[in-house]
This record gives C-alpha cells, structure tokens and sequence, in this order.
C-alpha cells in the first residue's frame, strides 16, 4: 500500500534532520517514535503502551482510531475529496446544519475553517466589518494561536514573536483568583470585582471603539482557568451595555470537553460569536470553524464576508465532522464527560489534600489542571513564570511517561484531559500514577 | 455508509441557510451543487460536466479522484488517523525528507502547516526571529493569505480587513510591465528598473531594520504576473547585500504550476524561504509548509522555533502528499505542464491577435491569465479597480459556465490554470469555448 517502509531509526533521523517540531529547540527535540494509537491509548515503536491523558492537544475527545469517524474519511475521500468552498455538497450543507442545531439556539450560521487560530482570525474580522470598530480585547493567561491575529489575541509568551503587536489590541485580567492577591468572600463577588474591571478599561479605551473581547469560555492550556458564578454574564451585560460583541474561543472547550456541547451551556450564556475547532474532528482531520449569531448572519446576507481560505469547509473534514457528532451522540459522551468528570475531580481533590506540592487543582468535565507549588502557604509556583532553568516541568513529565501517563505542562501546571471515552476504572488507573510521581514532586520541595 | 441523504434542494437550502461562503454577500450567493468530481472534469447535480479550468483555486495540480492519493488517505485513516506534532511518525519523517530533497539544493527542513496562509505567517515569524529585526517587505498586486499577517502581506483590497494593519509591513510595487507606464527596452531594463527602487524603499525605511521581503515567485491570482528576467536574481542581490531573508510564497505557484516543482528554479534564483500549499496535497487534505534554508536550519537547532498549529504535519496529510509527490513523477507532470503550457501560450496568444477585448496574455507553465480591456490602446481596463458595479465580470464567467467552462476572475483578468493532466484535445476544446465567449466580450465593447 505504502511506497516507502522506514525503520524506527529512519523515521527519528528523517523527523530530526528534515521535520521542524513547534515550540522547541530544535537540536533537543528527541521525538517518541509513535507506532499506533487506540482508544485512549498510545504506542511507541516498542509497543509501549501509554495513556494519552491530555487527548493529545486536548483534541482527541472521541479517543483514537474510532471506527465510524474512519469510515466517512474513506467514503468523502472516494466520492469527493475537494472541490472549493464556493460549491454547495451535501456533508457541507449537513454539517454546518448540525452544527448551528447543536449551538446555542441564538446562533444562525457557521463558517468553517481549518483550525482554531484561523477560525479567531476570521472572527477578529468579521467583529471588526459588523460593528465597523477597530479596537479587540482579549485576556492575559489565554492562547487564541500563534498567526498573527490570534497571536496578537494571546496573552501569555506565545505572543512575543507577533509583536509589535496590531494597533488597537488591548488586554486585560481574568479572574485567576488563586492569585488574585485578594480574598474574596464568594465567586459572586470576585465575578463582580473583576466585570467592574473590564467594565473602567472599556470606557477608558473608548467605549464605542471597541468592536469585541474575546474569551476562552473556560481558559486551557493556561491552567483550566474556570470563570466564576456571574463572570460571563458580567461580561455579557457590559458587551449589551456599550454594543461590543462577546467571542467565546472554545476551540478547547468545546465538544463535551466541560460536559457540554459548548462550554458557554454550564453558564447559559449566549455569546455573539463562537469559534471552535479540535473536538468537531477529534483531529482525525483538520477543521475548525466560526458560529455568528442570527443578527450578524443577518448582516451578511446585505454584505460581503470578506475573508476565506483554500481549504474553508474540507469535504473530508466535514464528512468526519458529522460522523463526530454522530459518535457523541450514540455514545453519551456529553454524559460520560460529567460523570468521569465527577471522579476526576475527587481524585485531584485528594491529592491536592494529600501532596504538599499541589497548590491547587481546577476541573469542570474532564478538562483539569494541577497547580504545583513549592510552598503552599505562600503558593510559590514550583517553577517561575516563563523560566524553568533546572528543566523541574520536564523532568515530571518524564516521570510520568516512564510510568504510562503521557500529557503536557503550561508553566507550573499538568493538564489532565483525556478522552472523554475514558472508563472509571482507566481514570483511577492512570491517576495511581500521577499520585506516585507527585510524592516524588513531594520530595524536590523538602 | 453515510447517516444521511439529502436532496439536491436540501443541500442547496442548508447550505444557503446554514454556510457561510468566503468573499461574498451571503444573500446572493446561488452556489452550484456539486455532485462528482474526476479528472479535469466537475459534474453538477443534474450531471452536466464541465472542464476545471482554474484546478478549482489552482490546487488540483493532478486533477480529481487520483486513485493513489485516495488510496493513501484511506490507508493512513486506518493506520493512525492523528497524533500531536512533537510525535515522530514515518509519514511525517517522509515527506519531510522528500520535501527538502525536491527543493533547491540550499533547503534544510521544512515545517508542515496546514495551508498557505499560516505558512506565511510562520515564515513571517522565523523571518523576525532569524534576522532579530522587524520589518516586512512585500509587494502591491499580491496576495498571501487572509490571516492577519499574510493578510498584511496582501497587497490587494483582501488585506483592508486586517487593517489597521501591523506595524513594519512595506508595501512596494512588483513589475507589472504591461501598466508600468514606462516604455521598457528590454525585460533586463525593467528589472533593473525595479529592482534599484526596491533598494532605494529598503534603503530609505532602515537597511538594518528589514527583516524580509515577501514575494509570489509567479503572482497568481492577481494577474499571473511573471518577474522579467533578472528581476528575481536582482532582488536575491540586495537581500545578501542587506542581511535581508528572500521569501518566495509558491503557494500557487510550487508544484509543477510553472513546468518545475518551485517557481524560482525556472531563473535558478535560490531564496531563503519557500512557502508552499496547494500542490503538495491538490487539496486532497489540507497541508501546506515553511521549506528554511540550511543557515536558519543550523540557527534553530539552537534556538526556540517559535511557533506551532494542533494540525501541524498531519498524518493524513503527510501521507495525501508523499502520495502525491508520487504521482508528479509517475505520470510525468512536470513534463506535461510544459508542453502543455507550450500549447497553451500559442493559443493564448492567437486569442490576443484575435479578439479585441483581449489586452494581454501571460503564461508560464499550465498557470496563465488572460487581461480585458475596452481599448487595445490605452489598454483601459474592462472594469476599473475594486468596482464593477455592472458585474461584467461575473457575466463572463456565467457564460464561460454556460458553456462547460470553470474558472476564476480577479478585477480585469481571467484564470486559465487547468489541472498539469490535462491533454492537448481537452486543452485545445476548452480554449475553443474560451474563444466563442471572447467574441461575445468583443460585442460589449462594441
């Protein structure tokens, strides 16, 4: 079938000399050789067998190598592999019908893209065509992509190599309320705290200039920050207040990662405009798309959509996108999601209550982090921000991939987000681990 | 197989309902439902069949439903559908190599992307990161992409979107001889005339401040605008005097378009970057890549690479595009988009002897354009800039559709850019309808 058959060996040297691997050093990349993926699990070229406890880039929600899903790539790719975004085909009639169907019920049309960065691109400007403003604000410790308007969106590292920045784009504080520095009494009042924030620096930046904020509904690989009671809906009313549109990213949180469909759901809050990408595929193949409301897609029918891409709607990505839905549905994984979500939340809870390392764990669904710290009282983070010169978040990531659980690290934090397909004895299993390695984090601190 | 079948009025009004279609005015969009698609050949829902004379946005270089590159897919869907970028796999490994081997010899590695915009932007951000300066060069009459930086590359009203644009982004002009409004001598004097100008621009916004300059090595969609001789070795001669990186976006034109795999090698001119799309995979799955020299090679074996996508080096895109660099060489299509192309420029040019309305041809390779005009003379164009309020643009095209012939228009100029299999009979047809509707545009100008 294949036209090249390559050793373990080649497959490294090929992928060391030729392959560029994102965010890393490149002469210490040293990548596992992956010979299969199944379920909720991976193995390497030695047919060692892992845990793939992040879903990979928190994408792999339905688990890998899902049958039905495999199923429609073959037959789109037999009956139509591509044909250009201004055609009309069936898969993508059908799947942006779905997709609004299953989106919060003020959502009116979807335009589909091929990821997340480029689905936050297109939503910067079509809030900038429909409001006819030019000023966007976004959150620090959030990752939007690394193109540049989504990378100017970024408030976390990431962003630097998009600078200077785009004029006109502000950032402002979520509620991280671990380190807030303040003690408040209830999330009520923190939600209320930190909208009144957000609510001074609007007016401040000019309250008419602004056409959107935008906002991981529940941030991701910064720390599964989860927003208070009454922070969207904060955020919500200042956006009604002064004719700003609310873009919830939930590229991550999407697709039944929270437990819900859309994130925004566990609120009842109904942004102007959602992008999404990782779950509608499970990255089976790429895609990703915008969801715009009834009054904008309004606004479209009278005026040009002035953006597009080659690839905007793949029909094999949109085949795999409605076998996706079909897999949620026929197999409860909304359902399964909460109540997994429900151990992995007293497991983490446990340790944090065990392990002097764990300064603080944060879960909705199955979609967690851990907090690691050095000192609980004062909560110094295990490693400081953007600096980890002894290779401290590394080393525990070793660890646990020595022992079967492979995830990844954001400064001082493990995201734990495995397939949503996950079984309660599998998430015990798999969190036996993590309770080893964190008596051995235990020990650095001592 | 599929969990649904809709109508061919079902896929229509879902789609009209539900879809958003790139670059228009939502409410007037009729888009044609596609039913198959094989060869050089669309068939719509009533199974009329026409000939895809722009290889749909200039990606399907080998044509529809190439059973090697379908079976390669369906292969690798079962074999491992996804897995994270910083995975080795032997795909992956693959087509690295074979990417570096079939560029100019000066290429190291190359970083996967999922398409031509966000190739640019990470050839935007290793340029900056490379260099440590900040400005962008790029050229009017281009286009790069709609993300906000190859957005702000685009020298063409698809980037006003992304404006305010970035700061450092330095627009010049290409040489566009047909409306240079200097009577050149020789394609050596025009070059040497652009050339000097781009020096004096890098010279008078900073030499030392450059960080690169972009340029389509063809510039497609805006006109298929071909550097005069010299002109590209001219630009590769102030970037080595300045420490400016050259990169050319082959998007369009990489992939056997022009008669070679990229562009550049038709004038032997090595730059430092190559961006790429399209071809690699004709669309099949989305893929796209950054090819970078060995000098910034060996720099980020060192340094942090500073950027990344979920998607990056997809598995079944990896696999689609060893597939079909497979069938460039088996079916010989360098060779054929040649000779071809040869054809192709007789007939464009007896087209221009012909028709009145026709003011200029360019071609090179099976990428080609055909430039309208209400006067040979003055050369004014059929539609000024940016408007034509009496769509005679989108007539044109409806007619040229009428008669079984797709394609493209941009401002005053038509596409032709079959797919590189196409053969003489097919090629010398399709110009034939080309030629009867050319007699109907003589008349509007009448």
């Amino acid at each position: 079938m294949r036209a090249y058959t390559l050793s373990e060996e080649e497959v490294k040297s090929y992928g060391k000399d030729y392959n560029l691997y994102s965010w890393s050093v490149q002469g210490k990349v040293d990548p596992m050789v992956v010979s299969k993926a199944e379920g909720i699990y991976i193995y390497d070229a030695k047919g060692a067998k892992y845990y793939d406890m992040s879903s990979q880039l928190v994408n792999a929600n339905i688990g890998h190598g899902n049958k039905k899903v495999i199923e429609a790539i073959k037959t789109q790719a037999e009956r139509l592999a591509y044909i250009a975004p201004s055609y009309a085909i069936d898969v993508r009639s059908e799947l942006a019908r779905r997709v609004v169907e299953i989106a919060p019920d003020n959502m009116g049309s979807v335009f589909f893209t091929l990821g997340g960065t480029d689905a936050n691109e297109g939503a910067i400007r079509i809030a900038k065509l429909y409001t006819k403003r030019s000023k966007i604000f976004s959150r620090y410790r959030s990752y939007h992509g690394s193109t540049f308007g989504s990378g100017n969106l970024t408030g976390e590292p990431r962003r630097y190599p998009s600078e200077p920045g785009i004029p006109g784009f502000i950032k402002f504080f979520d509620p991280y309320i671990y380190r807030a520095g303040i003690d408040f009494k209830s999330e009520e009042e923190a939600s209320k705290y930190y909208v009144d924030k957000f609510r001074e620096q609007v007016i401040y930046e000019g309250r008419e200039s602004v056409a959107a904020v935008f906002l991981e509904t529940v941030t991701g690989s910064n720390g599964i920050i989860i927003p208070p009671k009454g922070y969207l809906q904060g955020i919500r009313n200042v956006c009604d207040e002064f004719g700003i549109l609310m873009v919830c990213d939930e590229v991550m949180a999407g697709f039944g990662r929270t437990g819900e469909y859309f994130a925004c759901n566990n609120w009842n809050v109904k942004p102007d405009i959602i992008t999404f990408a990782k779950g509608i595929t499970c990255g089976y193949v790429p895609l990703g798309g915008i969801l715009i409301d009834k009054k904008i897609t309004a606004y479209f029918k009278d005026n040009v959509l002035n953006t597009g891409l080659t690839y905007s709607a793949h029909p094999i990505s949109c085949a795999a996108g409605c076998a996706t839905l079909d897999v949620y549905k026929e197999e409860n994984l909304l359902e399964n999601s909460k109540n997994m979500g429900k151990i992995l939340g007293e497991i983490l809870e446990s340790l944090k209550d065990k392990h002097k390392s764990v300064g603080d764990v944060r879960y909705i669904g199955l979609f967690s982090a851990i907090e690691l710290v050095k000192d609980k009282e004062t909560r110094e983070a295990l490693v400081p921000y953007g600096m980890d010169p002894e290779k401290i978040m590394p080393r525990i990531l070793g660890m646990l991939r020595q022992k079967g659980f492979l995830t990844y690290s954001h400064e001082n934090m493990l995201i734990v987000a495995p397939p949503l397909i996950i079984k309660e004895d599998e998430l015990r299993a798999a969190m036996k681990i993590m309770d080893e390695v964190l008596d051995e984090v235990d020990k650095m601190i001592e």
